[in-house]
């Protein structure tokens, strides 16, 4: 373990739009940190949008690789574990959110882009805590657990907060996240039916777990209303025209999962009132919701759609940005390392 | 009882804008029909606003007075009863949100203002359907039970969804509806904030139950977020500033009582995904709500601050019009019949 310390490794940043290496060195390990050598990274499209903004920081949150050591407190994981984690950092451990299983809304939380700009999984190493990085179960493969350490973590943290079984939910969107969040909302009972822009993702999207296929244009020609609806897209739609022809169930949820660059987020008021809609924000899961996740995922054969590519520097990066750009991920860009 | 069948009664309507005088007639009752001869009905803003938009509906929604006569399969009502009611008119009985406490919601519903425009609270009688209308507890009189059957059953319901006893929770507006939810939110435990722009009525505030008041000019002067926001009144702050300053508490929730006549319902994308801020719209309660709201204010003295007006025609809900027009109404305005 100590041979590590003192280590350089390569990691990744952006600056002025332009994805450069720079080196980082393995500390001496506290005694809640968990070294994890970094074999697949998911590239979310948090990853893109942050690049676009050049902020410096240590790029990749969607980390999955094998423990290389431990500090002196760590009990539930150890070297040779399998692990994935890298968007929730840490929190306080003691406020209300912390104690209330809410611990990524703590006001001391640490997240990917927000205190922390020199550990990022696009790299070899990433120094995660015990509890903020997650075994990975049996059964589900590194690759496949990397997309979920954000993609996977959003979705169910969404539907869990908002749909029941037999409920039918929409689904706007079939990329990184909407792709999951079909899988799991079939999973869980729910009746999906998915909206898109895409007709050719039709049989996809039934394939993955949906009952229906509604493409985004046409929203009209939906059977029957449903009760949630996941906007899982970066696009929203015209809620004025959306909402008129009563594709949500009254008392029904809207959950935008994808609001960071949009600007303001707006309904029509008397729509909203007259039919009881409710907007829900969600984030990503909290830590035993994260858990619960990879549990449920791997019990339920949920699985990441994945288009890899062997990691051979920062060029590797810009190219799967540039397929970001491009819409021609399908459906979520693993870098192998 | 038959006696009354045929009796002409006046109704009130707004055409262009012009409070007018017509007739009702009292038809053979319903097996489940419940006459009341209203001795007290509120005066809602939305029956401002509805005569704004000249809808030719007989007026008057938050009505309390006596049963006069029942239809022949009514049980939990008699003559003699006091009882009050006028907003939420029926609903099907059959549908997921009839049967699951969420009536208020049913797509088959008549509540005042859309579906039955000939049968209002300001009026010599007014016509409702048993389970519709609410026997009116000991403790309570029907003056101070008027305001209770739209603006209590508003702020109640909308507590009831989102707060906790102990929950820290912000009222904006101090009117008909927000000196209510003052007294609510007090009595079911939560610490009360209030939001207004009247500096005036800061003890009248603490005197309702609130522990803290907000000149909504200087929202940065909260002593602590609140993790419950309930907008009373019918202007809707800033919500870019208002949120700006951590006004409200991650995982917090908004809720805006008073929507129908605004545009659109505008939030700051990016806050409200980072702070995992909500928006729950609440319209006004169901049924076995507005009967628990009705026990609760009797039993904890919830009590509306009432100006009562001897009610003398017409001419009568124009001046309140008015007076609402001109924010001259503390807090209630009560028409005596």
């Amino acid at each position: 373990m100590a041979s590590l310390t003192g280590t350089e490794y390569p990691i990744y940043r952006t600056l002025e739009g332009k994805v450069t290496a720079d080196k980082a060195t393995i500390p001496e390990l506290g005694p809640n940190d968990v070294l994890i050598r970094i074999t697949h990274s998911g590239v979310c499209y948090t990853d893109y949008e942050f690049s676009r903004f050049g902020a410096p920081l240590a790029m990749g949150h969607e980390g999955a690789g094998i423990v290389e050591a431990v500090g002196s407190a760590v009990t539930t994981l150890k070297p040779g574990d399998r692990a994935g984690g890298g968007f929730h950092k840490s929190s306080c451990g003691k406020c209300n959110y912390c104690l209330t299983g809410r611990d990524i809304q703590c006001y001391e939380r640490t997240i990917y882009g927000f205190g922390d700009y020199n550990n990022g999984t696009f790299g070899a190493y990433y120094l995660g805590k015990e509890g903020y990085v997650h075994k990975i179960p049996e059964g589900l493969s590194n690759e496949d657990a990397a997309p979920l350490q954000c993609a996977g973590a959003t979705v169910y943290q969404a539907l869990m907060e908002t749909v029941k079984p037999r409920d039918r939910v929409g689904i706007i969107g079939i990329g990184g996240l909407g792709h999951l969040a079909i899988q799991f909302a079939a999973k869980m009972g729910a009746d999906v039916v998915v909206f898109s822009t895409s007709k050719d993702k039709e049989q996809e999207a039934i394939g993955f777990g949906a009952s229906e296929f509604v493409l985004l244009t046409e929203p009209e020609k939906v059977k029957a209303p449903v009760s949630t609806l996941i906007l899982t897209g970066n696009k929203y739609p015209d809620w004025t025209k959306f909402l008129q022809i009563n594709v949500l169930a009254r008392d029904g949820t809207i959950v935008p999962l994808a609001a960071p660059t949009h600007g303001p987020l707006s309904f029509p008021a008397d729509k909203l009132f007259w039919d009881s809609y409710h907007v829900r924000s969600s984030l990503v899961a909290s830590r035993a919701q994260h858990a619960d996740m990879l549990d449920f995922a791997a019990r339920n054969k949920v699985k990441p759609v994945t288009q890899v590519r062997k990691f051979e520097g920062a060029e590797t990066i810009s190219a799967v940005f540039r397929d970001l750009e491009n819409n021609k991920v399908r459906y979520r860009a693993v870098l192998e390392f």
